[in-house]
């Protein structure tokens, strides 16, 4: 909490969408400064706090003092941790404590927390009154390198995940590095599964960049901010490119065709496996279903696999605890994903590091065969 | 059911929006046509169809008709009917029979019924993967000059009305006047305040034009598909104007502050006095108090009481059964909608019929008396 006169600075990104163009500040003491960064930018003086259950206790107090000594009144609502957060139930709860805070349309909610609280209060600020202006305080490694940027906001239906919401973006995101200190060990790993994602897509000097630095990344610092500002970078890049997810944006889903399978297939179970965990075992194969498929040398998937497993993250399916049902009933999972066309599956495939691609017409009959191989 | 050889033809009034334009069809037999209408627009071939249960029977069973006759497979959820439906728990089951029915995001919802349907319809539609199709089929008259036009969608929440929703615009507004003729006198003559709110806004001839025509508007056929298309029209040319809902589309609201006052007084008892009563007898009331602010002549008053007498609407507050509660509560009911600023009001006001204008410094002080006068 005290202001080390060495701290690295801040570093921002700005994503121009036009009217709705917004930036994100990535660095130390963010929370201190948010009702300052906050006045500065939105005319409404009243905000509503939405966060959960652990992250209140280590951060709520210093944010609504920071509000506080702008001028701006708050009001927080306390949500239970974890996917199940998301749902209609606790929308409406959100949605009514914002209205309660009698938040107008210039006025702003706030959310503090990892994705879960990301996706559930960007759904709120969404729709109460049409639309209210929304400030990101993403406090998970996840939720500063992915879901905190772009605006897709959401619940989950009985149906699948995040298949109900809107796309509303923020109006500012502060992304403090210092609290991602108290985030357990395993949740940062699973959030640096992403920003590998990045360099791995379409930043092979990223990718190499990360190889040599991700123990300063996992310890703080300078090297810490460098890696989730490139990350930010990265997914505003594609955001800009296409907003509203027709085409290009698919690029983010680099592992996450396998990772969603093993999620599903493991009943989202976060004591055996977290999303970022399944997407590193996604991407490494992603990689050899590409070097299998000869677009990609096996030497790659192999620099890919060494690097995940140099950090703690689990690269093979066998290292998720308990049994996984047979091949078929992955690609089963897969197959609902992804809508199959004649026997065609869209995949994102590479041609090597940093060279990933979107492949519409990958056999099913190759991904059968390959899981078979894999997860015999 | 018969198509009559003689039956007048449809009209279409077109609403610019860009990528969002979208054509409003107005005349008979158009639940018959639906099929063939959304086809030859839409690309998906699947819909949802959500309806209440006083529609559904009247017309489901054709418009499905309609679908399978063009292709189109749907599934229907008949929800309650009454205002009370525009809430969470029923938006939750209108999401989950849209997810159910596997509509994609080139599937559409399509709303069968009035104003309720329409807005919670729409609201699914502009959330389930961040949105879908969107086709209003309005079967009241409120909604066919009102409610389906503009992309207003929404819920209730406790802290008051249509507080909850998006702005998503329909792809597709099919307004069969023949459904009108199973609609309750009572509820054609509150959409009918709708109609005459168009002309007193800005079209004195139109107002003028229902003044000699209304009993053939009343009856059906041609002047029924005029003043429905013309009112569209009017309708579609504020929304054009503001979409979003930052300025002049408040001149819609023309009856609708006292009117909003008289619906919270009645606690929203239907039975006691329906939306579009209050707006007639709120019409009424703002051209009278302009006359005592000396902006229009009296006899403008008189005029607008004695056409909306004619059609049977009432136009006195003494005409709603039971006890109103005095001119201060009204007063306070006001003051809540529209926000008092250093003790001046925003309201519509007029300088005689079709002049109406946005008036944002109407002294509070003036409205209380002129309610204790009206209301003693
Ligand atoms: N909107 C998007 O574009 C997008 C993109 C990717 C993921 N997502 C969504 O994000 C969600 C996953 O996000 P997540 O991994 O942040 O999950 P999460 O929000 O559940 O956070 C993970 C855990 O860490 C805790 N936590 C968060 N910050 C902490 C901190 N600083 N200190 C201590 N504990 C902390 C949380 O309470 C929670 O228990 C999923 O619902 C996913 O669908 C959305
Ligand atoms: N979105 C907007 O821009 C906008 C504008 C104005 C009003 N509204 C909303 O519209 C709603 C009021 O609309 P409404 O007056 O249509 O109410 P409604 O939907 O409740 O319909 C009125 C009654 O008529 C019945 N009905 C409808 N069509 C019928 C038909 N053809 N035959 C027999 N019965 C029929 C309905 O079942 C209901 O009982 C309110 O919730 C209001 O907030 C929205
Ligand atoms: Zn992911
Ligand atoms: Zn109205």
């Amino acid at each position: 909490m005290n202001a080390i006169t060495s701290a690295p600075a801040a570093q921002t990104v700005h994503v121009p969408l036009g009217e709705r163009a917004y930036d994100i500040l990535i660095g130390p003491g963010l929370i201190a400064r948010a009702g300052a960064e906050i006045a500065s930018r939105l005319k409404g003086r009243k905000a509503a706090i939405i966060t959960d259950e652990n992250v209140a206790p280590l951060y709520l107090d210093a944010l609504v003092a920071s509000l506080d000594a702008a001028g701006i009144a708050s009001a927080a609502v306390v949500l239970p941790a974890g996917e199940k957060t998301k749902s209609f139930e606790h929308l409406m709860t959100a949605c009514d404590k914002v209205l309660e805070a009698r938040v107008e349309r210039n006025g702003c909610v706030i959310a503090l927390g990892g994705g879960v609280i990301g996706d559930l209060s960007g759904f709120a600020a969404g729709i109460v009154r049409r639309g209210v202006r929304f400030v990101q305080v993403p406090t998970s490694l996840l939720a500063q390198v992915d879901s905190s940027v772009g605006g897709k906001t959401g619940i989950n239906s009985r149906h699948g995940k995040n298949l109900i919401g809107v796309f509303h973006q923020p109006d500012l995101v502060l992304a403090d590095t210092d609290v991602l200190n108290s985030l357990s060990e395993r949740e940062f790993r699973a959030g640096y599964a992403e920003v590998a994602k990045y360099g791995l897509i379409d930043k092979p000097d990223f990718f190499a960049w990360l190889e040599a630095n991700w123990k300063a990344v996992f310890t703080g610092g300078a090297a810490r901010i460098e890696a989730i500002a490139t990350s930010c970078q990265a997914k505003a890049d594609v955001v800009v490119a296409d907003e509203r997810e027709n085409g290009q944006r698919a690029l983010l889903n680099l592992g996450h065709t396998f990772g969603h399978a093993l999620e599903a297939a493991t009943a989202y179970d976060s004591r055996r496996l977290v999303h970022g965990e399944g997407v590193s075992i996604g991407m490494v194969l992603a990689h050899e279903f590409s070097a299998r498929m000869n677009l990609a040398s096996p030497d790659d998937a192999r620099r890919v696999e060494r690097h995940l497993q140099a950090v703690g993250l689990p690269t093979r399916m066998a290292e998720i605890p308990g049994e996984l049902p047979p091949a078929e009933v992955l690609m089963d999972a897969i197959a609902q994903d992804k809508k199959v066309k004649g026997g065609k599956l869209t995949f994102i495939l590479t041609r090597g590091i940093g060279q990933s691609f979107v492949a519409d017409d990958v056999p099913a009959s190759e991904v059968i065969s390959f899981l078979r191989e894999k997860h015999p």
